[in-house]
């Protein structure tokens, strides 16, 4: 069997794909006797199949040529895995730990094969919801962030570098517009694709819609999402793009990479916390509170941006005199002006998080794409006050994040909500 | 003879060049015994030949690989013929009455052969050196702005159209490295290249490389010129770049054309236009004292600032519900929040103009490109007096920038200098 063209793979034609590609096939001892298949793409896009044997394991990962959620209705250049996996080489390059490495992309068959970041990983999200303490997440998540960002942004790169990669995730259009009208212009529209908790939040998602500050400020954020070419971002890095244990935290799902504004990134994965922050309550119950898991999901939320802050400042530190175009060693040259920039350039970002992490938690509750932290509360009402506290702050958070000059700032705003 | 390979022209190979391509050689009428050749490549970088006979003209405008005001030793892309063609074309297309129609453009030759654009025409710079009046100076400058940079912009563009023209510049990158390097990092450090009005200016030079306040400043400009792909510039659109008559202004040498933020061509010809006031002083004799040509300056720079946004805004409400993907119809649905999001668009446009003026004016007194405006001033303490009042201007407008809520704000300022 030839796959020359593009075709959507099934549990038999997979196998037969498998056993054309030594770099995969190779993964499982070349023995497909005792190949077990299992087919995983429970998130919103693509088709996923964990294969595993005696000998070892793969994912195959497959981009068909529509969004999986929605149907063949919404079309979606499968071309994104072609972006997909430039992205998780670059961030497995630069941030080995927590990447899973790919083995395999064939363009043709819009297909990767790459390491299947097995159990006990769980999707973060998942573990959110179930009230699991990973340790070491804010730690790792910081890792990742300041390492992908940092190092593909101008205070490292040349200009030269820095031009040849935006041009060329400049082809994942497709996926940016999709960004564009789910985060940035449907929620604050009448959409067809658009829903909420109704009737509970009817008065809600009329008020975002009407809200002429809020249209304002997020205005200025999709212009900085779709023109400023900060660094290369992963574009989706919510808590369902996470896979973790209490020891491991892997980084999946990079389609949606471009060469974005970093605080899209920083942002999604803080925003994501907050709305598991909220959704807490909805999870109580007589054995478990959940104040102490509260406590530690606030406690997740500073540590993320603090341990970003130093990691992503010491990177910079020690690159000072590196090939970074931004900040030439010349001209920013005593610790005064060196401390003014950092400074400077820090709150911008931080800013910046704080807008779009807002932004896409606004998106998660009046938007066409929901989270599971909130749909899994069985009580539609008490799941309605868990939205209304989690929307409340992001309205103020997208309006008056100029205001706010630390995280900690910001932990005291979510307790008040 | 083949011109199937890149070679430099000169005289007797141009000649030869001509008669191989119809489509510049008809507009000679295909009459070659009465051509008169003229090079005339004054600016810094290329050859540029007008050829005219009794028939008709052009002219022919070649890259080398290097600076030619610098020499071989300083290697330049000639692959900018390419992107400047590119820009031409667009250029055209958006405002004709502003921008010589290309006729041929030849990749292999790094080769345009374009209107000539013939005399009385002179470049601006020239005739604001002789205080010569434009009465429709400022009209047409703003109507050159704000079509170029309107119709680029994703206030009309898709962000499909735009992330492909923005890729495609992106190869327009040593460009763009050039203007990195001479206005947002020479001026600000040691560097063999840059020169001023010495000794007179020895002391400001300096303080412009310690000034920490200037270089936090010009760092955040720097990212935006790096970063934002807000629109299609024109990358170099100081008074050299403009030929003028009384009745006609024709914009020219595009070669540092990508997607970048549109303050910085606003700037460009602001900030000259403030160059070309401060100079006037060193010009004044006792036939012409300059001082009305001095108040015509000033109420250039603040109808041309007046006039831009006035078009600008036009072109807005007249394509309100065209394809632009950055303020849909359906979010921006009231009069109210359309003049609000207008409002704070056009703001941050002129703060953004405001900084990359002042930053042009401070490279063309301390860095490596001078402008004739004050280099014909014979009398070098008279033209260190008024370089340095224009330099003292940039550097608060530098840093002062946002505190300004209007142009007629920047003219009084400019008085007080």
């Amino acid at each position: 069997m030839a796959f020359s063209e593009f075709r959507p793979l099934d549990e038999k034609t997979l196998i037969e794909y498998i056993k054309s590609v030594p770099a995969i096939s190779s993964k499982l001892g070349n023995k497909f006797d005792d190949l077990s298949v299992k087919e995983v793409g429970d998130g919103n896009l693509n088709f996923v199949y964990i294969i595993v044997n005696s000998a070892g394991s793969i994912v195959i990962k497959q981009a068909l040529p529509y969004i999986r959620c929605i149907g063949e209705s919404w079309p979606m250049t499968k071309e994104r895995a072609y972006f997909e996996s430039l992205a998780l080489k670059e961030e497995g390059r630069l941030c080995p730990e927590h990447v899973p490495e790919v083995y395999h992309f064939d363009r043709t068959m819009s297909l990767i094969g790459m390491r299947y970041v097995e159990p006990p990983h769980i999707i973060l999200r998942k573990g959110l919801i179930a009230g699991v303490v990973y340790p070491l997440l804010a730690e790792h998540m910081a890792d990742f962030m300041a390492k992908t960002l940092f190092f593909t942004s101008l205070l490292f790169r040349s200009t030269t570098e820095h031009k040849r990669d935006v041009g060329e995730f400049c082809g994942n259009v497709e996926l940016c517009r999709l960004t564009e009208q789910v985060v940035f212009s449907d929620p604050y529209k009448v959409s067809e694709y658009n829903r909420w908790n109704s009737p509970y939040l009817d008065h809600d998602a009329e008020a975002v819609r009407k809200d002429n500050l809020l249209k304002l400020e997020v205005a200025e954020l999709k212009s900085k999402f779709c023109e400023r070419a900060q660094a290369l971002i992963h574009g989706d890095l919510h808590t369902g793009s996470v896979m973790v244990t209490p020891k491991s935290t892997q980084v999946i799902d990079p389609e949606f990479a471009f060469y974005g504004p970093m605080g899209f990134d920083i942002g999604a994965f803080l925003g994501n916390l907050i709305l598991a922050f909220f959704s807490q309550d909805g999870h109580a119950n007589q054995e478990n509170d959940r104040k102490a898991y509260k406590e530690w999901i606030l406690k997740t939320i500073e540590d993320t941006w603090n341990l970003f802050y130093h990691k992503f400042t010491a990177l910079w530190d020690e690159n000072r005199n590196g090939s970074g175009e931004a900040y030439l060693p010349a001209i920013y040259d005593n610790p005064e002006v060196q401390l003014l920039v950092q400074k400077k350039y820090m709150r911008d970002l931080f800013h910046d998080s704080l807008g779009f992490g807002a932004a896409k938690m606004i998106r998660r509750i009046v938007g066409v794409a929901h989270v599971e932290d909130f749909e899994s509360i069985a009580d539609v009402g008490k799941r309605a006050t868990c939205e209304r506290r989690a929307l409340d702050l992001a309205k103020m958070l997208l309006k008056e994040r100029r205001k706010f000059e630390g995280i900690t700032e910001i932990v005291s705003a979510i307790r008040q909500y």
